[in-house]
C-alpha cells in the first residue's frame, strides 16, 4: 500500500482545518479602529492555532518522509489524528471569542494533549511496521520534544484552573520548543539528558 | 485516461467533507463547562459522521489501488458518490441539533443507504472495464459487508420509527463492521458462510 | 512550465466549490419531515449546481489530458474560468433560497454563460500554444456542445423574464447534453450537420 | 527533503482562501435586481482579492519551479506567507461590507504589505539555499515588481488617510503590475532604470 495517497489526503485535511479557522474571526461591527481592538484576542488564538498545526503538518511531513510502507492500521491512526486537528478551529474560537478564560483554555489544552497522543499512537504503529533497526526508527526514537510537550500540556491545564494565562503561557512554551530548529533543542535536550545522569 | 486526478479528486471533496462539519458546531454560549454539556450530542454525531467518512475514504483508496484504468462513466459514478457523502455534513448537523430525534435519524439512515448504493454503482462500473478475471473482480468481488451494511442500514431506518436510538444503535454496528481490521472479520463471514451452507 | 500543478489547484479550487454549496443548505428549524418539506428547491438548486461543476471538473480534466505546455496566459485564463466558478455556489443558494423566482434563476444563467465563455478563453488559449495540427486542437476544435450550451444559456435567461421555470428548464436541458456520454451525442450532432448541409 | 509535499500543502491552502471568500458573500435579503445592487462593493472586493490571491499563487508557482531543495526553515517561511494570505478573506469582507470606508482600506493594504514581506522572506530564505550562481537567485534576484509594490502599498495607505478610494487605486495599479505579462513590464522597468541613470 503506497503512502502518497495518504499523505495527499493529510495535506488536504490539515490544509483545511488550518484556513477554516479563519472563517471563525466575524467581521467587526463597525468600520472604526476600535471596532477591531476588542478583536485581539480572537487573532491572537487564531495566530496560536494556526502555528500549533502547522507544527503538525511540519512533523507529519518529517515523519513520513522516512516512511516506506503503510497498512490498514495506519489510514486508521491517521485519520485519529486528523479527529483530534479538526477540534482545534472549535476550541480556537471559542477560546477567542471568551478572552482565555478558565474552561475554553482547559478545553484547548485538553485537545491539544489528545493530538499530542494521537500523534504518538501514529508514530508507534509506524514503528512496528518498520522494525527496530529500521532509519525510520532511529531518527524518530527519542521523542524528547513529545514528552516534554505532554508534561508542559498537563501543567498548563493545571495551572489554568488558577489563572487560565499561565495555561496559555505553557501552550506558548510548547509551540516555541516545536517552532525552534530542531537541532539545538535536541542537542540540548542531550546535554541537560546527559549532564541530570552525570 | 488516468485515475490520478480522479483519486486527487475524490481526495479533496472527502477532505473537505470531513472537516467543514466541524463547522457545523457552534460555539457554546457561554465560557463555562455547563455551556459545554448540550453540545455532547453534537460532538457524538461529529465522531460518527467521521468514523463513516474516514471508512469511504479508506475503502475508496483500498478500491482504486487495483484500478487499472477508467472512464467518462467512472467519473461520473464516482461523483454520484461524492454527492450523497456530501449530504452527510447536513444530516449530520440535523441529528446533533435536535438531538438524535425521530426524522433526522431517519433521513441520516437514508442518505447513508444511499452512499452505499452509490459506492456499488461505482464498483459495478469499475468491474465491466476490468472485466471478471481480473485482480480487481477477485479482490472486492464478494461483497460480505457491502451486503450486510445495507441490511442493517434497512433494519435501522424501520426501527428509528419506534425508538430513534435503536436506529443509531444499527448505524453504529455499521461502522463498527468497517471499523474492525478486514481479515478477522471476512474469516469470521467466511465461517459463518460455510457453516451456514452446510 | 507543467502543467500538474495547474491540474492540482484547479482540483483543489473546484473540490472545495462543489463541497462548500453544502454550507448553504441550513439546517431545518424543526426536527420533523414537514421542516424538511421547504427544503426541497433547496436541495434541488444544490443538484444542479453539483451536476454543473461536475461537468466542468469532467471536462477540465478530458481537456488537460492532451495539454503537452502551459505558460502564464494559460495560469490566468484558468483563474479565470475558476473565479466563475467560484460565483456558482453564491447564485445556488439564492435561486434555491428564493424559490426560482425570476432574479436569481437570470443571474444563475449569467453566471452559467461567464463560466462558459471563460472556459472558450481557455480553450483557444490552448489551441494557440498547441498549433492548428496538433492533437490538441484535433480532438476538441469542433466544439458542437459548447456553442449549443451558450445558445440555450441566451435563451434560458430570455424565458425567464416571462417564466423563471422555463429558464431553469433550458439550464437542465445544457446539463443533460453534457451528462449524456460524449461519443453519442457527438454522433448525433454530426449527423445532424450533415443533414442540415445536405 | 523534497519540494512536493510543500506544492501541494501551499497550493492546497490558497485554494482554500481564494474559495472561501466566496462564503463572505451573503445572500440578498430579497429576490429582485435591486436587492443585488448594494451586493457590487463586496462582489468588487472579492474580485480584487481573488485576482490577488491568483498573483501569489501565480509567483509561488513560478519561484518554487527553479527551486530544487528545502528545509525546515523554508517550511516556516512559507507557513508565514500562507499565515498572512489567510487573513486576506477576512479583510476583504470589511472592506467590501463598509463600502471601502477609511480603516478596512488600510487594514487590507497592512494585510497585502505583510504578505509581500513574508514572501521576499521566503525567496531570501531559497536564495540562501540555492546560492548566489544559482538559476533560482539568476532568474528571480532583482524584483523590481516586489520593490515597487511595497512602496505603492505604503502610498496607498497613506493616502486612504485622506480619501480611501485613492488607497483602493493604488492596490489595484500593483495588481495591474503583476497582472500584465511579465516580459513587457520588465522590459519597459529596465528602460526606465536604464534612462534614470543616463
Amino acid at each position: 500500500m503506497s503512502k502518497g495517497r495518504l499523505e495527499a489526503f493529510s495535506d488536504g485535511v490539515i490544509a483545511i482545518i488550518i484556513t477554516i479557522m479563519v472563517l471563525e474571526i466575524k467581521m467587526p461591527h463597525d468600520s472604526t479602529l476600535d471596532a477591531l481592538k476588542p478583536m485581539l484576542p480572537v487573532f491572537l488564538s487564531y495566530a496560536l492555532s494556526f502555528i500549533y498545526v502547522g507544527i503538525y503538518w511540519n512533523n507529519h511531513h518529517h515523519m513520513f518522509q522516512l516512511v516506506k510502507h503503510v497498512n490498514g492500521k495506519v489510514l486508521w491512526k491517521n485519520l485519529h489524528l486528523l479527529f483530534w486537528l479538526s477540534l482545534v478551529p472549535f476550541a480556537t474560537a471559542w477560546m477567542g471569542e471568551y478572552h482565555y478564560s478558565k474552561w475554553p483554555v482547559i478545553v484547548y489544552g485538553f485537545i491539544l494533549i489528545m493530538c499530542a497522543i494521537a500523534y504518538v499512537m501514529l508514530f508507534i504503529q509506524l514503528s512496528k511496521i518498520h522494525g527496530n533497526g529500521s532509519a525510520f526508527v532511529s531518527a524518530f526514537g527519542k521523542d524528547y520534544k513529545g514528552k516534554i510537550s505532554l508534561v508542559f500540556y498537563i501543567i498548563g491545564i493545571a495551572l489554568a484552573f488558577v489563572n487560565s494565562w499561565l495555561g496559555i503561557l505553557m501552550y506558548v512554551i510548547v509551540a516555541c520548543i516545536w517552532f525552534i530548529p530542531d537541532r539545538r533543542v535536541e542537542k540540548k535536550l542531550i546535554q541537560e539528558d546527559q549532564s541530570a545522569k552525570s
